[in-house]
């Protein structure tokens, strides 16, 4: 005789009381006008979020909640009409904002790692039903249980939707009552470094002096590779931003799709485009802050691709083993290192037009550069805040 | 004759008119009397982020900015006294709190991925001069340049160092002035499981409910596992916590080390012990809110040691492939798997007491109690800023 089984609990089971509950708390009289309105973000292609969607749906639409599905970006592939154009983080910002709105929920995996949680973040802790906010992280390990209301603290709406004034022309001082912004140190230290040596145009206008400059920026890190590309783009720059896993642009002026693309070529020459895959909104459509746009490159597209077009060629990959092949690069490409892992292979020189083997020694400057100014924050604090 | 080589240029070039500004800045009245303070906070053993801290502390001191370097965690083992006990994320509260600091610096990577970039956003904006906080990577992604001081939000400071009132003794009705915090669905879906199926103990005082129990949770995520265990311990229980590259212990109560490790013996039983590499700090020397401790095991503990001595084996990883090895489990063991991954093999319930297959149901039933209670945040809000 074979010995008992365990018992089989499911959640189904477990789920009763709490349905009960919920029941009872939606039956009474502040919600007897209004249901509470939950809002799903789908963002991805992924089967496994979609089914996970549907059920949220189904479970929220039995016992009386309003569930309302958002597709954006990849979700979207094939439709057409409201809401293209719009990408996650952007609908999250517009949940943020809604009165309307008193949840919402979003399916991740998107980006996967660091991203996803940069998004978890952007949610405002007033709405988030998953809990995954840093605020309620933070107060979770700190075994905070209970918290005054008033010290959550979302994106300040004022940052947002309503685009800042244009910013000064010369870039250096910032509008009365307000600061510079903290950059991460090391993004920052690789645009000094372009600064330097002419790849930024002093010609142009603040803001615009990367204009015209393609730039590979090999690694998408939530630490270098992502706010880089955000930097440069956001400066005029094309850059081709490249990861294990996929090819993406980051521009404020994104191309039009080629009729034929590079691979169709057999002979792909030094000048083949590389062009999205789908025509990107143009910045003055977005209500919010104007700011790059991320558009997907073809499947096909290789780093080979990138390289062979790129003005600059920036890799960030914190491996000693990872060496760009040089034999790709643009005659007279200028490469940058990023700190003291050497990622191009030898012979660099050989095609670089201008090469920084490391940024390590800009990167402690530019920290000790925000440390100052932060210093000065405290000051502009107590001014703001003596006057108000 | 071969082509020229491609210009070299050296970030030590690029730096000189940077340093000179800051000299400038740094030789000005409003530093004449005491020189910014910048604290440097190492936690790590590798020797890379060793020699970064050195290369800092010698690039301020260069040009007179006071920095210091302050050794907490692994960086510390082997020294004694001050310091100890204290971790890196209480390091960093501490460097916010003191108006002393000007600014700081922690040198990545530490725990790695998403936990470090948790971290990141404890430093408080207004100390960051790294600019990795979610802060400052929000306004560089929506091409935010210039900011009001004041819109910068810390931590706030009523949540610590003080620890909050004794919570009431039910735990389910929040002290006047204060709402429950939001729990992340998946791990607060577990911990319900866990109540239901008995392992929480109703005659144990609220927040102690899982004393006595040894729970292992594979998985350490931001998202699921380590929140998991940080609730668990702080209920309680002794969590041990596995990941590909560790194993940790979570605890309100951390074991003294035994006297010899189990791998010293030939045939370790089901109540071999495991014991942390050090004892660790009581609760009640921090200054902090109570919360658990996270204390290392020896690296030679196994998966198998951790389920051989579990009340609850509760397995989060998010392949369809890894199965929980069910021939280690104790006789009678609680085992949930989380999801629809099904992580255990399939003859579990031949050794569990109580096998539960998923908690997805039970995730939807806690987002949908988040949604209620968000709803409430509002009217608590709207209260406690009328009353003030």
């Amino acid at each position: 005789m074979s010995a008992p089984q365990g018992i089989l609990i499911t959640a189904g089971k477990v789920h009763v009381p709490f349905k009960t509950e919920l029941l009872g708390t939606l039956g009474s009289d502040k919600f007897a006008k209004r249901a509470p309105h939950l809002v799903g973000i789908l963002a991805t292609k992924k089967e496994d979020a979609r089914t996970y969607a549907e059920f949220t749906k189904k479970a929220c639409e039995s016992i009386g909640i309003n569930f309302e599905l958002r597709l954006v970006g990849e979700a979207r592939e094939g439709m057409d009409g409201e809401g293209v154009g719009i990408d996650v983080e952007e609908a999250i910002l517009e949940a943020n904002d809604d009165d309307d709105v008193d949840g919402m929920m979003v399916y991740y995996p998107i980006y996967g790692g660091r991203q996803d949680q940069y998004l978890q973040s952007v949610v405002s802790p007033y709405k988030d039903v998953e809990g995954l906010n840093h605020q309620f992280l933070f107060n979770l390990y700190h075994n905070v249980r209970f918290i005054n209301p008033l010290t959550l603290r979302p994106i300040p709406a004022s940052h947002l939707p309503q685009p800042l004034k244009p910013s000064p022309s010369d870039g250096d001082s910032a509008p009365s009552g307000t600061v510079k912004s903290i950059l991460p140190c090391t993004p920052l230290a690789i645009v000094k470094v372009l600064e330097h040596i002419g790849v930024y145009n002093k010609m142009l206008e603040y803001g615009d002096r990367a204009r015209g400059k393609v730039i590979t920026v090999i690694n998408r890190s939530e630490v270098v590779g992502r706010p880089l590309a955000a930097l440069l783009a956001n400066d005029g720059a094309r850059v081709l931003s490249v990861d294990i896993d996929s090819i993406v642009e980051f521009s404020k002026r994104p191309s039009v799709p080629a009729p034929s693309s590079p691979k169709d070529s057999t002979t792909p020459g030094p000048t083949a485009a590389i062009s999205p895959t789908a025509p990107a909104p143009a910045l003055s459509s977005s209500k919010f802050n104007p700011h790059h746009i991320i558009t997907p490159l073809p499947a096909s597209t290789t780093l080979e691709d990138c390289l062979r077009i790129s003005d600059v060629v920036i890799s960030a990959v914190p491996s000693q083993k990872y060496k760009v092949p040089t034999r790709f690069l643009k005659d007279g490409a200028i490469c940058v290192s990023v700190a003291a892992e050497r990622n191009f292979e030898a012979d660099v020189r050989d095609r670089a037009g201008i090469y920084v083997p490391s940024v390590g020694m800009m990167t402690i400057a530019m920290l000790q550069r925000n440390l100052l100014r932060l210093c000065t924050f405290k000051d502009e604090a107590k001014k703001l805040s003596s006057a108000a």
